[in-house]
């Protein structure tokens, strides 16, 4: 973690009250060197995923109005939707309170952000006040596909599921 | 990870198709045990907050209908506005495609979900299209103090920042 923060081309940390009540731009990476970002739909509101940047992924976000993220499961830098086209376009970045994560409202370009071929990545609810959590079943929710990932990412194995 | 899993009250993790496709709740706990939760205003879709749940602050966030999570910081189980009396009820819950995040939809009582009195923790917003990220200055948005974080939690040291 140190070692991410003295490398950071951000601000450094500074004190709780600096963090919060500051206008300086320190986010902090966790011990991975990642932080988590919320993506919502500008104009329904929506939440359409949680990704994470790395500090390349936000300076690239920021410099180009584009989101990046880090793949955790790839262990590399994506641009959102390099390879179905689905890009995503930020109308305005947030950072909350203590600074150690964000929320990007963004327009999404093909109107699906998950790579299921549906608009929302959380198209399943969990029921609540059940008394047995272990035998929940949950319920499909706005989980029509947009787009057949079969054909969206056939034959590029390397950058699918963006 | 395994040691967790195994101990989990939820449906085991299955294949990617089960995990994304199925009506199994199979929530993935990350190695420290924990599963990032978004948190929105159910009537005005505005993202209040992002904390983490493990097994038992999600279960018991269930079982109840009102957003328990785990503090990192303090290292403890946490009912949000057990201090403040911010308390937060589920209207509705969901999870994400690789089941390693949620989504809670709340009613915010008390008007403010953040620890230092504002509404929602995401109150600074960072400039976009910048070319120096290094020196970007935050602007304040939506920043109004809707209660006095020092009166709140006043002699509540051990409680503080619900």
């Amino acid at each position: 973690m140190a070692k991410a923060e003295k490398s950071s081309i951000f601000a450094p940390r500074g004190t709780t009250e600096q963090v919060e009540e500051g206008r300086a731009f320190a986010p902090k990476f966790d011990a991975d060197g990642l932080i988590a970002c919320v993506v919502t739909d500008a104009s329904s509101g929506e939440v359409l995923m949680l990704a994470h940047m790395n500090a390349e992924a936000l300076a690239k976000t920021i410099t180009t109005g584009e989101a990046w993220f880090y793949s955790r499961s790839r262990e590399k830098l994506w641009k959102k939707g390099e390879t179905s086209g689905h890009v995503q376009r930020v109308l305005e970045m947030r950072v909350d309170c203590d600074q150690d994560a964000l929320w990007i409202r963004v327009e999404q370009i093909g109107a699906a952000a998950c790579h299921t071929g549906r608009k929302s990545c959380f198209y399943r609810a969990v029921p609540l006040q059940e008394s047995d959590v272990g035998r929940l079943t949950l319920e499909f929710r706005n989980a029509d596909k947009l787009f057949d990932p079969a054909k969206v990412y056939a034959d590029k194995r390397e950058k699918k599921r963006d």
